[in-house]
């Protein structure tokens, strides 16, 4: 770039903008080629992408199609538009949030269209210059405080989108109810075009390789849990590794993997209130607990700060520590470590496959017993002639590895809980079944 | 309760559900007033909101009353409802969500209406069948391809909006080109509305009460600084209180404050993406650098993960650290935390002020110092026969005091990047101005 650069210096400005043009079509071609290849591993990193986007190409070209050919929407005239919308709105990528928004959609314009034709008929009582007023008036009225209910956390969660149609039909059918008498018809026919274009997208979300954000979620806490245990398993490995065991040559990766746990608040809230819509799923069903998962969440978090402040010990490893001390530490340290991992792990993976844990509860009493030992360990050694700087850091370890304790009896409670709202399936029960005849 | 429905236990189901129906008016009231104070709450904690909805109420009533009387819209004929539905659905609570939407409304109408007549002239070119075939192949493409862009993260921050409307202004003028020769006529008659409306919804945003979010997002940045700053000084006095100096009476509610700190990466984010429509704003302009608040809000966060760990340390302060190590450590320790805590609500001021700082870097120096006080105590000190358990908690405070000072170091000099590329007022500047002349 220097030398192309310096060439450049001496000559015109006309001279540069042409060899800045001749240069265009290079550089075109490198963003469409970057361009394609970032597309390229977009698909590849999550191919239910690559899905969804022939999913919604398939659908909206199906309505598309009926209605530019007209066997369906005869009846309809040109309100079947209306369903072509529809499909492109209400069409998302998971089959929560496409039942989120069909429903939204259409509850919304039953009701606002249903109170638009009320308003009308009180505003026929008036004169014409009357009918004006009172019209602006109730639109006021009702645009501003649907508006300023938009604002509540609870509604904004899940029916924010119902709300917006709400406003926009209400001021749709109230405007165009003026001078028309038709308009009552144009209304019904709108809703139902509406309500088939609703229908179309759920059930092409539904039955074509849908993608439940339910299972989603599971499948990201139980992931996050997963990473908190492999962090502690290695870290455990890593750390308190003595001198005459050499340099690991592990794979480092598991240090960082927990990091995005830190920041995965906003996304699971989301996720859970999208959930609540999919009452449809064989495996969740009308009551299915997403706030305690949101619980098992928020608790994996918590434990996953400790993770942070841990990891920031790593770098005091290089100081000596004295081998006699981290001797002593080594051995309720590790297992530590490794119980709360394997704990972990459990917890994970019995979310994944939707089932009771049994074998959590002994990793959880081996973890008191190793917390016990080190707690007496840190009380009663006392190390005469140590420096200071030199023990702190792997004390210091140990005192957030005892922290950890209960943080990981907390997740343990928390999914207990979860499992038995959710009736997750019982271990016990499918080795023996015979046992509860 | 309980005396109710023991009173309920002898009586039959008919008695029962009339009781339950006598008592549902109050019931009902009761949630009235329960959502009414809600709301109450809301509009006092965030007075903008009430304001917000005042605004779109005015928007809609004017342009749904223009369309009512048809002085303004009779050009349009029935495409005017189309401006309403524009404000409804563009009039958003900040002006950078509202430019955003606007814009993207805009412009996505406009190029899909494009490439739709494109499309249109190309199917005329065949037969009957020929032609819905051609518009259904085209139609899969696009729209396929369409959203499958809007998966990537960069276009889906700022154009997601615009990529919808894209896919359903492109299906709806194809869908309705075939058989309407006046298509071309109506598609642009709805450009214009679309148009109209857009512009009366930023207008009115922007010149009544308006919400700039790339005020907001500076006030929280600011803000959150604030709280790490309040935590900091407020943590040096109450644990290295000695206990000749009795317990603190003071408000606690600094040690909380911090919290939300930790979970506000996806918010921050939002608003820097709706930031960068702010164009128009006096103080931020084309290329205001907001990439460099969100790296303040991140390393913001980092020290907050820290604080997280500091406030875990405040359970050991029950444990009788020996006074004697506890008043040596006090003063380095209690001079971090102010120091620190300085640094940061200084930072915090200046960037509400949108000016330099000049007083943060004497609190960084003496930061530095304090620190190198600390590092040298931990280094000499040797304590024979102390208990590791009660020197440890207090040991490993200073540790994280120490690396709070990176940490501040690093958060004063993404301030003084973004100062810099955000051209902040510098203070001697303003002080002495005939010095530069």
């Amino acid at each position: 770039m220097d030398i192309a650069s310096s060439k450049f210096e001496n000559v015109g400005p006309f001279t540069r903008a042409w060899e800045w043009l001749k240069a265009l079509p290079v550089k075109l071609w490198a963003m469409a080629v970057e361009f394609a290849n970032k597309m390229k591993k977009l698909g590849q990193d999550d191919p239910r992408k690559i899905v969804h986007s022939l999913k919604v190409g398939v659908a909206i070209t199906l309505v598309s199609l009926f209605y530019y050919v007209r066997p369906l929407f005869d009846r309809f005239g040109e309100n079947g538009i209306w369903a072509v919308l529809t499909v492109v709105l209400v069409f998302e990528f998971s089959v929560g949030a496409t039942l989120g928004k069909g429903l939204n959609r259409m509850l919304a314009t039953l009701s606002a269209g249903a109170l638009a034709v009320g308003v009308d008929r009180v505003a026929t009582l008036f004169d014409r210059t009357g009918q004006a007023i009172v019209i602006g008036i109730l639109i006021f009225i009702i645009v501003a405080t649907v508006t300023f209910m938009r604002f509540f956390p609870a509604l904004k969660a899940r029916y924010d989108y119902g709300l917006s149609i709400f406003i926009m039909t209400f001021c749709l059918v109230s405007v165009s109810s003026y001078g028309d008498d038709e308009f009552l018809e144009m209304a019904c026919e709108r809703l139902y075009t509406i309500i088939i274009g609703s229908f179309i997208a759920i059930i092409v979300c539904i039955c074509v390789c849908p993608v439940w954000i339910g299972e989603t979620l599971q499948n990201q806490i139980a992931n996050n849990l997963e990473k908190l245990g492999n962090f502690l398993e290695g870290f455990g490995r890593e750390y308190f590794r003595l001198p005459e065991e050499g340099h690991s040559t592990d794979d480092k990766s598991f240090l960082y993997g927990y990091k995005s746990v830190l920041t995965s608040k906003d996304k699971e809230e989301t996720m859970a209130n999208l959930a609540r819509w999919e009452l449809w799923h064989y495996r969740f069903g009308f009551r299915h607990p997403w706030n305690r998962y949101l619980k098992v969440g928020t608790l994996t978090r918590q434990c996953a700060y400790k993770l942070e402040d841990l990891n920031s010990y790593l770098k005091y490893f290089e100081i000596q520590t004295p081998t006699e001390f981290r001797r002593e530490m080594q051995e309720p340290c590790i297992k530590i470590c490794s119980e709360s991992g394997k704990a972990l792990k459990e917890l994970a993976s019995a979310i994944k496959k939707i089932r009771q844990s049994t074998s959590v509860n002994f990793h959880v009493a081996n973890l008191k017993i190793a917390a016990e030992n080190l707690k007496s360990l840190l009380n009663t050694s006392t190390f005469e002639n140590a420096n200071l700087r030199e023990i702190i850091p792997t004390a210091a370890v140990g005192l957030i590895l005892i922290d950890i304790v209960p943080c990981t009896e907390k997740i343990v409670e928390a999914f207990q809980e979860l499992a038995s709202r959710a009736r997750f399936e019982r271990m016990d029960d499918r080795v023996s079944p015979s046992n509860d005849v």
